[in-house]
């Protein structure tokens, strides 16, 4: 029910993702079950036998407290969905709802995998390469060093597992090239990541990020989140700028097909990495093919034991401090 | 000196801003004089009468140490042109040299006005309506609520001495429109300036940058300076994925000349704002027009009496915390 157009684009993503994916792809819809049932009406029945219906009438809306609003409706599709995924009915959970009430509920229902004080969103950026995984995008909005060490972390195994990168270039989003360059967290995460057994290759400056000179960029949730928006507005103004311009000398160019390498879209929804389990957040405006990528990033992170690995990664690793504190950071306020 | 093109984009600039600009204005041009003067031949006598050589055969470099690179190379063409200035020998100084150079001899020569604690970059976005001065873009990389207060009123000034807005709104860059959204420093400082006499709009996302919301838009400088240059490279980036790909499909449509509302060429030099005089930095891929465009800033910020008015203003203000500290912020590193 998250979507702007909720529950049909949720479904036609769906239904995209049966036709396309492996045959023992089964989905569970959560929402209103008439309203499901109706809208299901006509689907031929080889798709519509995969598909599992369960009643969760409330909805989270945007703008709510996600903390709370998770405690007060358990009976939303966002709290029942998580609910389900950590009973092991479900192996993974997708959603456009509210991204801070989609994280709440992992928090709170999942929990961070031991080591992780701060589960993070990861999200992928088209660049003229090959796809950069930026993380975090929004979950925490103030970090310490040893979060943006976690994220880096979190990030390459995300990138082994589902982006096929064997030793992903680590980079971490600063102002400056040299070591010493940025503020006071990103000089300490520097020396951090720089001791650790990652791939790191520096700085990277917010002009490299589109040459997709790095697999995994790191940044805080603040700097993440302004950037991950800026960069959608972006190139929705551009083909907006260009479209018309080329209607009024009368060019004939499908503006729009070129920058497909920019829709996120194509990338389907960005997963919040660190906690037991695969919660995938969508954007509001998903389209039907965001879901049905959305639902193939859940199938490959399932299919790769995403979570067993970042388990054994972090549990593995020397270079991971984690000093005790709360679980539920105060930015998962952001939806 | 400063550009990658230099004495040429510098000399060039300067020759078409004394034809553009008003015939009181004189260009006092620093840095190895024999070259200069070669540089020069040709140059019709009404143009080269407006033109002063000054010798200052030192130069830093790149990725030199700022603060200490000021303190070691008096005679290079930053530290004279600022000391110049300093002494009322000419009323502005625009360069493409190292960004951290200008602004640490600009901290150390001209001093911050009573009352900023940290001066301020302020770099004009392209939008698609008029363009935003954004500031900090990159002099202060850790600040705190009241500096990004400081931020608000100096770009207030700016924003109505030198683009004509009567009564500046402002936004603070954050990730959510509600006031409690964002790290700890957006959060008071939404506060700060909610109970200010600026005209505050309240937060600004990502994406409602480019839509031109607001006149001044306040941040600090890690975040500004990403920001900025992240828009600068998608902006090349964007004109050369159509280039080619018209010239690929054979569609004859000049691109770059739609994306001129995006080139910060036409805006020039962003003015470091809250000391004792007028320091423009350029960009160092300057072109001659960008240089002129700066030294178009330059003379209206003269005009105008910006300074004077900055001063006026942080005096008058009662809503302007100044808690004692080091003029040199450590982020004056950043070049």
């Amino acid at each position: 029910m998250g979507t702007d157009g909720a529950p049909a684009n949720e479904i036609a993503g769906a239904l995209a993702a049966l036709g396309d994916g492996g045959a023992g792809l089964e989905i569970l819809l959560l929402g209103d079950k008439p309203l499901l049932e109706d809208a299901l009406k006509g689907v031929p029945r080889e798709l519509r036998e995969r598909i599992i219906l369960r009643h969760a009438p409330d909805r989270i809306l945007p703008g709510e407290p996600p903390v709370q609003s998770v405690r007060r409706r358990p009976d939303s599709s966002i709290v029942t969905g998580i609910r389900l995924h950590r009973d092991g009915e479900v192996d993974a959970f997708v959603s456009a709802g509210s991204t801070g009430a989609v994280m709440a509920a992992s928090l709170l229902l999942l929990r961070p995998l031991p080591g992780v004080d701060r589960p993070a969103i990861g999200t992928l950026l088209p660049t003229s390469g090959t796809p950069t995984l930026m993380l975090d995008a929004g979950a925490n909005v103030d970090c310490r060093p040893q979060h943006l060490l976690q994220f880096a972390r979190l990030g390459a195994i995300y990138a082994q597992d589902l982006m096929g990168v064997e030793r992903p270039r680590i980079g971490l989003l600063n102002i400056g090239e040299e070591p010493g360059k940025g503020n006071e967290v990103a000089v300490e995460a520097h020396e951090l990541l720089a001791g650790s057994s990652l791939n790191f290759m520096g700085n990277v400056e917010g002009r490299d990020i589109i040459r997709g000179c790095c697999d995994v960029l790191v940044c805080d949730g603040f700097v993440g989140n302004v950037l991950l928006k800026f960069y959608e507005s972006v190139a929705e103004f551009t083909i907006g700028l260009l479209t018309r311009e080329m209607e009024r000398v009368g060019v004939d160019f499908e503006v729009r097909e070129v920058f497909r390498i920019l829709d996120y879209a194509e990338y389907g929804g960005a997963p919040l990495l660190g906690v037991r389990g695969i919660p995938i957040i969508c954007h509001g405006q998903s389209t039907p093919r965001a879901i049905q990528n959305a639902i193939g990033v859940a199938e490959r992170a399932v299919a790769s034991r995403m979570v067993r690995n970042i388990e054994r990664e972090l549990a593995r690793g020397g270079d991971l401090p984690t000093p005790p504190q709360s679980s539920v950071p105060a930015g998962s306020e952001e939806e």
